[in-house]
């Protein structure tokens, strides 16, 4: 099965190889991304997976006429190595910062002066073409074929998704897509505007769709302020009623495949407002061939973006409704633990499986909004573990289970990790675990004022796991989407710099952690809203609310290293959840929540 | 004598609208700087000052034929109104984070397209004058002439200062010209190397001068790695033996006048890396016309400025050493105020008289390394205060007051500020000064991984304030020289983003503040030196090392909001200080000492 699966692969590279020669072209370049920069991608993009034969979700691979490598961060070192073994592909490593990239030299070590690398110009922005055109100098890059690469050569490529799509109310999404496209018209100034990322267009059409795992989007672009607003999705998705609320709210609609073709008959007197991030080069080159006037985006991370990240009340209403539904799922699951752990066979995805059923029961509920991370003891410590029925770990009555997860629901998406003790924790489990909480609190209490970034934050999740020489390699704090996707731009909390400021209405995770490579790993996570505290002389403060409701484990807490003031936020916290949750569950669950939330003396 | 002045300026501007005029030129921009970049800069490149009137240190302005304008930020507001009343000149206010800069609007209103807009080319760096151009189009910008456009016109013209320089020994540097020069010319990797920066000269020949008030810096050009290291330097300033010690080290000597045509002489074969933000656009302009290669500077601060903010063993320990005299300075004066505020007429100008009276008796003693702040009550509270003997507060036995000042000694720089209560001190006073040594002490106290940025350890100094909805609106720390500039770059800790991560060596100011308008102005001040701490699982972790040894006031301090840890660490600091301080003291001055420096129990 396995050797058969490599064989394929390697009829597929030789198949794209001779389009390579056909198309006169001596290496290509292939990225992991879909046309529209998504985080999740459907199977019809997977091109680089299935070309390659590794299923991590980052790795570009190039292959030349002999050759072909595949570089992979340190997230996928193992994997990586596993599914390409016995293939051709050379798997090459990339330091810290790892990402999605390839090394330059690679290819021109291996090819002459001028010889041409291609890529599918869909699939890289217009930056990261500009970037990788200039490494790759004295070799020329250019766009393979206007065409599709894969044509004919990639015989059993899985079509495009096709779900349905639709569209939600003005109770749910708390503003209208004409007033959401007013917006953006008056932030494109007159020029025509094109959004490909699927969650900008979900967000100012009032749309949500099935194309992409985890994601509630629909494929598709929009192009705004072109004689109206018009939309490029598959015909079918949206109902027959649908169709007409968008077009009596002047949105004209084409068929997803029209858009290039739309494109490159835009009237040549016209300006592009463009984003160089978010504008693939394919479409930037039907803008130049087109003849329009061409404008840098001045919003760095894009208008539609910075529109959407900024909650408004019904949003936010949302979210504080579907914590409730959420946090009673994970209140019935930390039961469940508690009374089947070291009782019942269980395995890492048999919780992950209990969890998802215990959240499909609850209101409002459309799927989970990222993949669960269920990582027990020394799995928890491996970034991005995910459990597999059969391979993963039975949780017993001793150390930590870290549960990372998360649904979307109508009225707002979730994302919440809570670490588990099912046995006595140790000294240093204990330590651990207090620091990661102690920075939890610590980031939520913080006061700020206007126009702080997310950098300068930083330090408050941090701050104790350094005082003790420890860290985590990761954000303290990422964008998350209503109803939209987990992962959202473009604010964040991390040592990165990040020139973008928090705003009240954004959505952030709190997600300090510990990992102890072979030991464990610890998470809290809470979502946070940032909300206008207060004016002093000193101009506008802001402050987070905490979203999340879901108590906190506090077996592990050493509340000598806790000062008083954490207790006390601990303790308000606790309540709060309680007198979210306790109306929603039976005597028996609310008797179990009393007992997580019990208030906490310290030392 | 104020009118005078003023017709004078006005003599002044118009012989400079005629040479404007024989140019060909419609507009002239003045800058603040010298050609050098300096902060500080001698009265011969005053000329923004002279040909306006306004004295303040930062502030462009820009002259038509009939009209001149001066950009201003707030903290000149006040002054440059003052200044500029009743001249032909107007005061254009900067918002936040105004700085030096005009708006292009302002000339592009008033000049046609194609209309010549010229500058001092030596006076402006690459970077600013590109981005200038940029915001200037239509108007065209251009070096204005290639000689010097004051020639004839500013007549009654400064001299350049001819302060004698001189050599620094080993035992002060740490390290001799010979090893500098080698680590500079492998950084400049085979290129030719052109430093301006008079700071920057200073360091890597071990040399200092006395042409800048309180910068310790000779006028001066440097040519490294051009068939050997040439140094630009005006014959005379440094004596014989000086002039032969660099020649033995491979120094080439010449006259400060002939910089430009060595530059204009490079060989068109060499390649020279430049750095756009410290580079002159006439230098450039004369090496595009030498025809060598331009190489742009990978290190964005420069090489020669990012080795010399690592200081070595040697220079660490001079500033261990005059701290301590500085130190015994700050004493004496805290002693002096205690013992004469109330019983003697004193002004603001006194105070700062007799510290700088205390520190000229003080071993090594080379100077002030800046202008002394001492600020009484509301005064302190005004950004940049000078008190002028006549013009100032008495000093009163109530109320804050700020002293922030520095000394130059051979063996290094200092720069701290103490704010004193010379009476009760108000629940809202103690409140202030309390939060403002809890940063000082948190950021003091942090201890953070390498590659940590400034902009990530801010929060440390700033969140007890923010927590009270107050801030100060400037830097949390600035780089120091080793007996060199009292601001330096290319570290820092503020909000805002600066890539240069902390490295052992650094020396960096921690001094929040907070100033209460109308009332008081706190700041406490000490200087830091980054340190290795330790390595871990998770990498090597820097922290701070105190160097400053100064008793705090305490009288201010309220112990309620003080922790038990920030308590301990103000007792082990003044412990600290005592030991180093008080052999230095005879019977009288220890007792005081002993008394600033009590053990504190706290709450």
């Amino acid at each position: 099965m396995y050797n058969q699966n490599i064989s394929k692969e390697t009829k597929l590279l030789s198949a794209l190889r001779e389009r390579m020669r056909e198309l006169g072209i001596d290496a290509f370049v292939m990225p992991s991304n879909d046309p529209h920069f998504s985080e999740y991608t459907a199977k019809h993009w997977k091109a680089r997976s299935r070309f390659s034969g590794f299923t991590g979700s980052a790795g570009m691979m190039a292959i030349t006429a002999r050759e072909a490598a595949l570089w992979v961060d340190s997230r996928y070192y193992v994997q990586a190595e596993r599914q390409l073994a016995g293939s051709a592909i050379e798997m090459i490593k990339l330091g810290a910062g790892g990402g999605e990239r390839i090394d330059e030299t690679w290819l021109k070590e291996r090819l002459p002066a001028g010889a041409k690398v291609g890529v599918d110009g869909r699939l890289f922005s217009v930056a990261r073409y500009e970037s990788m055109k200039k490494a790759l100098a004295p070799l020329e890059l250019a766009c393979a074929t206007e065409g599709d690469i894969f044509d004919g050569v990639w015989t059993d490529r899985p079509a495009l998704p096709h779900e349905a799509a639709y569209l939600l109310p003005e109770s749910v999404t708390g503003k209208c897509r004409r007033e959401k496209l007013a917006e953006l018209e008056r932030a494109a100034d007159g020029d025509v505007y094109i959004v490909s990322a699927l969650d900008e267009i979900a967000w100012l059409l009032n749309m949500r769709g099935g194309d992409v795992n985890c994601n509630p989007v629909a494929i598709a672009y929009l192009v705004a302020n072109c004689e109206g607003t018009h939309l490029f999705i598959a015909p079918g998705k949206l109902s027959q009623d649908d169709c007409l609320s968008l077009q009596s709210d002047g949105v004209r609609l084409h068929d997803y495949a029209d858009f290039e073709g739309f494109v490159a008959s835009i009237d040549g007197s016209r300006t592009v407002k463009i984003n160089r991030g978010k504008l693939s080069v394919r479409t930037y080159e039907l803008l130049v061939s087109a003849g329009v006037g061409i404008e840098e985006e001045e919003d760095r991370c894009g208008a539609a973006a910075s529109m959407k990240a900024v909650k408004n009340a019904t949003e936010l209403e949302g979210f504080r409704r579907c914590m409730i539904t959420d946090g009673v799922a994970m209140l019935r699951f930390a039961r469940w633990l508690t009374e089947n752990v070291g009782v019942r066979k269980i395995g890492e995805s048999d919780a992950a499986d209990k969890l998802l059923e215990l959240r499909s029961a609850g209101r409002d509920f459309r799927g989970l909004s990222f993949p669960t991370i269920a990582g027990y003891r020394a799995n928890a410590a491996l970034p991005h573990y995910s459990a597999r029925a059969g391979e993963d770990s039975e949780l017993r009555a001793e150390g930590f289970f870290l549960v990372d997860s998360g649904g979307q629901y109508l009225t707002g998406t979730t994302d919440l990790t809570r670490t588990f003790h099912l046995g006595t924790p140790s000294d240093e489990e204990m330590m651990d675990y207090t620091l990661v909480l102690k920075g939890m609190i610590g980031l939520s209490s913080v006061r700020f004022p206007k126009n702080t970034r997310g950098a300068q934050l930083d330090l408050a999740a941090r701050r104790f796991l350094w005082e003790h020489g420890k860290n985590y390699l990761h954000g303290t704090g990422h964008g998350v989407g209503h109803f939209l996707n987990v992962h959202e731009g473009p604010q964040s909390i991390r040592a990165e710099e990040n020139p973008v400021a928090l705003r009240p209405g954004m959505v952030v995770s709190n997600e300090p952690a510990v990992y102890v490579a072979g030991k464990y790993g610890i998470r809290i996570e809470n979502l946070l809203a940032c909300q206008y505290d207060c004016s002093t002389d000193f101009g506008d403060f802001y402050s987070f609310e905490t979203l999340t409701l879901c108590p906190i484990e506090t077996k592990a807490v050493d509340f000598e290293l806790m000062t008083q003031e954490e207790i006390k936020w601990l303790n308000k916290y606790h309540k709060r959840v309680y007198d979210a949750l306790a109306p929603e569950l039976n005597a028996e669950e609310r008797g179990f929540l009393e007992l997580m939330c019990r208030e906490l003396a310290g030392r």
